[in-house]
């Protein structure tokens, strides 16, 4: 559960950092004395959510120059109810309130992102399906956000256009057709990567699974198309559902029989949840 | 309405697309022929939203490799229907289809901070109160965030902790009193800026006021409070609204005669907006 | 053929320009006069040669201040011969002197990688497999060898550790045995990515199999051997011949049914090809 | 023989590990417990080589989450033989794996390098002449390459175009005459900093040393004219040898009488030497 | 009287290491040995002047390598005399060697800036008035210099063009009249922020404080006029005079009632103080 | 006399705008309309000065995004008087006042220096020795300062560390002996490089004489051991005079018969010029 790339966390912690704090901040240097020492609480204000960002305290505090020592650190994933203790942070007092909107700002967006996965996940429980996220993501933040995805139970789609294949049908008119289009990705794409195809009717599905397509995506078809793609398709191959997904909706599409189920709104559109940070002394 | 600072702007519209892109689109590559031509449309499938965002589609797509010529852009802080259309653009077919994510992700962002925002300024029309933001914004995406706020007829707050004094209950614990941390901002604030302080009850804002505040946030105040603060603060100091703002609440706090009235929501919490990019031909 | 990603090419560029100019050419700057034209001839010096890099010149002299055009610019890929021209570049004086042996160091190099390329993918014209590269590239230059790799007629694996799995002998170890590595990462890849494994064994090839695996490295094997491995895995899995691969044994290898044979020193040890430049007035 | 400039190799070995890692290591996520622990041995796999670029080994399983304990450290420049140890490696399992390729990559080109030089340096030992490089190097690598240079016993030339002045026919055309090119250099040359002139005649090396020339480089003399240049060029001009340089010509050229002997090929086409990592436990 | 912001400080530190260090420092590496120790001290060669920089020092020396000990560390903004210890390090004699340029190109700038600072501050002591800068410092270095002038007792100005309104007479042509250009920046300005506008006459002084200026800039007024336009701005409004100051002037502007006196001289054209380092042992 | 090295100077420019702009330039937002065009004019303010920098202002009001022409630009090193101008510059009226600060800053700094260094040069004219600058930079200036000086009739002493060897006494004690250190110096120096050696003493400088210093500065040497040590040294070593050098004593120092006198306070302690800009319309 833990994030895959460590060398650019510091990059994003620091940029956010430095975005806040410009030339410095003013108030902390004209209310905290050189050297003092403070403990912060951070506790969640929510009813119920799931913690997601809690490993990026540390960066957050130590490039704020709190030198924090982190105690109670709630685990990644958790479940955690209104007035848990999130972590404890012990530490340069002026580090700690420089730092402290950076670190909220991250886990309001990175814990409304598992919550909201979570949510889907537990509604199609029980199903063959998995939860899946998309490229809809806020600009810069994909590493955090699809880590929060994974934190709250979803998987991963392919991170960005380098880490897999997905033709959709402006792809198959400007190669001409479903078959052209795959072949032609047949050819350059490296082994270890999957052809996938966005299929709008049945008939594409055919197509797609003639030509050897990997896997398809079924963009915005209702749960009966659904399952004859199914049929159509076979066992072979991974399907993916796409569209029209809401909490009402979903359990019906993975009862339909799809693999894989995408959602935008995990990432695009999840509220951010409410968790704050006080000093204790 | 336009960005204030240019400079930023490539670096961050380029990382976007770096993020997207890594090692290259090899769908693009597999399917679009080399110097292939292209034309995009861009419509809304919202019925209704403020448009905010296309100020980049030149940058977006520019560095996406497409040569754009764009057209028909509908401006910034427009009011659009379903359907409508927010820019047609030609370009180099490969870079059209290398941008539309990046491309994308920013406008249903930044549209939905400035739908938000407008559903606000809406809800106050006719009162002397000000909608404005907080900082609890998108790691890293604050200009443009800060940008959309202005586009739905919000006003900013400072933009990070180098552009204004906001003394927190944690400041004054720090400092020992109001009164203490007010003069201790007085003696290293550039005279440009102007020195705030939050208070959380009505004996604060006694002592704010004679400390010598300029701004008095009010936290999470009720509507009486708000109005005795406005009568013990008098006319010359500023009175800002926090906590507890939402859109049915609103209305009452702004006749309560604050001047600003501070909304965390409308960057952290707004809905993306849906809109969709096509290639015509 | 064309370089996926465009983005990062500059900074590669860029970085290799000013590892080379430092504070400035000081020879340049003493026997140029300001605004002096030339137009230099880049030509091959080599027998024969697979031409990869001609790519980027108009990005080196550009950045190097010679706004340079360009003529009679070889294709990529293309054999070329002793005394054949690569290009002409008409511009200043100044720039083309100072981009000169970058533009030369990087052609050299890719047009190195190319033809090593070449030569294996010639070697086994007529068989089923395809010629593929390593990780085994120089730091920093990975982009850029991998499309040196391209233009040589041989296929990309994946470009690093995010665009595929693939799980050796200690990843093995680490798991406890190879169901558990192979179950372990079809929990949290991207369905967008196949799994490879690497085998030293044909029990182990057998375990790989049973447990899912979709691609099988054959590390170190006999051909016998080899020839065995693809009975037991059957058509679906994919074979990678690894190991021991040289000019001559690498049709022996391709006629024992592997799909494709990963060459380490394609990349890095080809031998940098002869290239030269020279102002023509 | 350490690396004279330690402040840029933290940012090549850093672009090194992220062009590997992107988005992270997905196999070693999917294998190794978090906090498991490992010991990784580094061998030689090469009959005779000279190590170079163990002092990376360092920075490089750092950067890559490892927290190491580096021991056995094999001297740099030391000559090996197959089976020595270069390292062992203790330290964080998934970091020690996440760094394996980078640290080999560099190592594996550096110690080719050093290798090559080594044969040049040992093939004119006696005699009064120095093996020197060029600057056809991999781009962006050549701090690295140079330093491995060194190790390998050989001699650095110029860095890049700042340090050093070196006067080719280009320039000498651009200039008007060899004359009118050695004094323009004078003009505006830091007084640290030698001028040398590239000649491919016995009337230029005249020319060269009436105008004061500090260095000539003789290009692709025959060993005649290489004695003939001597005698004309008197004992205080510097004479480097260029072209047409390998380990066959390489003595004879040195007992001409010249200076320094520079060859490319020690940087451009070294092979890279086989060095492995194992997991010992 | 600490830097405000910390981050970007590490940047500038190592951008001037890079720059002074380039590939390296050849004379230290020929001659001082691997892992020698030594102990450095800083003295002053003023006859008096106010420390600023010290601070730096522990960042210099780190980067350059000498892991320092620093001791007797004379305070920032201390008045220090001829031969006074600014610091002793101690740490890796290279390390040292390699870092003494760029700590003292920093500390000659910077104390020379505070003891100009100090000597206007010096010289109106008793008035009302303060010393602040103005936006006239060396490209990239207004963190530092800003710091300095805090340093020797002078107040800061905004730090750039985002921290403070300041309409000049270009802004007042471009918005047509002194009350459309207080009003243009009323709308867009965030409440934190004051607006100023700078007055060449009485007229618009009038003028401004009507339309509601917050601050004026008193342009190159002789002192009867700013006398009277502080009758004419009353107390409310800040007046800051501009222009024309020296150290024979500035008391006589500072009793003439303005509130603070802008010298551009003390940034922009100190003399760097005299500060050696030398080698103990 | 134009710039060595383009590359960086961008990423000067680009960083002294970032410094000043920050989030943007909120006066001009507020007061200048979008498209409106205007022509400024840029003037000299001193009664006599060396124009210097005038060649960055194009880059300065692009990135500033004023799409400027700049027209009647006087030409770098030329001397101007007061009244003259220095360049018209028409384009977006936005981008010529964001742009104005940061144009002037670099002018005012880059004349100041070429002006004292024109001082110094004048002083000794006719005599054989050549002014010099140091090491004595503003941190991250460097390469415009030194070219400053070059416009000033001064000649460039080495740009960093790595530009030449200047060993000095701290270096001889960490060495041993004089002749250590010479020695030291010629076994890892690139031949292209002189080495240099600082002497206090005739003693020293038989020394380093009888070591083979290609160099020998002369540290704080009265006029008598100057010229003493020019008969020790002979024809063929190059004496460098430094400490001690003010316009008075110059002259005399000069006419000791050393070839370079090196003058700190050209960079570190030069002037600033007054130069302003007005728009025109």
């Amino acid at each position: 559960m833990e994030i895959f790339q460590q060398l650019d966390l510091d990059a994003i912690v620091k940029r956010a950092l430095d975005e806040d704090l410009g030339q410095g901040d003013i108030t902390t240097a004209a209310t905290v004395k050189p050297g003092q020492r403070g403990r912060a609480r951070i506790t969640v204000k929510e009813p119920s959510m799931i913690l997601c960002g809690g490993i990026l305290l540390e960066r957050v505090f130590s490039l704020a120059g709190a030198t924090p020592k982190i105690t109670s650190l709630a685990k990644e994933g958790a479940q955690l109810a209104k007035g848990d203790i999130v972590a404890h942070i012990e530490g340069g007092l002026a580090g700690l309130l420089i730092g402290e909107r950076t670190a909220l700002n991250f886990m309001q967006l990175m814990s409304g992102i598992a919550t909201a996965t979570h949510q889907y996940v537990e509604a199609i429980r029980g199903t063959h399906a998995k939860i899946i996220d998309t490229r809809k993501t806020h600009p810069g933040l994909r590493a955090v956000e699809k880590y929060a995805v994974r934190c709250g139970g979803g998987t991963n789609h392919r991170f960005g256009l380098d880490g897999g294949v997905l033709i959709k049908d402006n792809h198959i008119a400007a190669a001409g057709s479903v078959r052209a289009a795959i072949e032609g990705a047949k050819k350059i794409t490296p082994h270890t990567i999957r052809i996938e195809i966005e299929c709008e009717t049945l008939a594409q599905v055919e197509q797609a699974r003639d030509a050897g397509a990997d896997i398809i995506m079924l963009d915005n078809m209702n749960v009966e198309s659904m399952m004859r793609a199914r049929q159509l398709a076979g066992d072979k191959i991974i399907l993916e559902a796409s569209g029209n997904v809401n909490l009402d909706t979903v359990r019906a599409i993975a009862e339909a029989g799809v693999d894989l189920i995408s959602v935008g709104a995990i990432t695009h559109s999840a509220r951010a949840m409410d968790i704050s940070m006080r000093i204790e002394s």
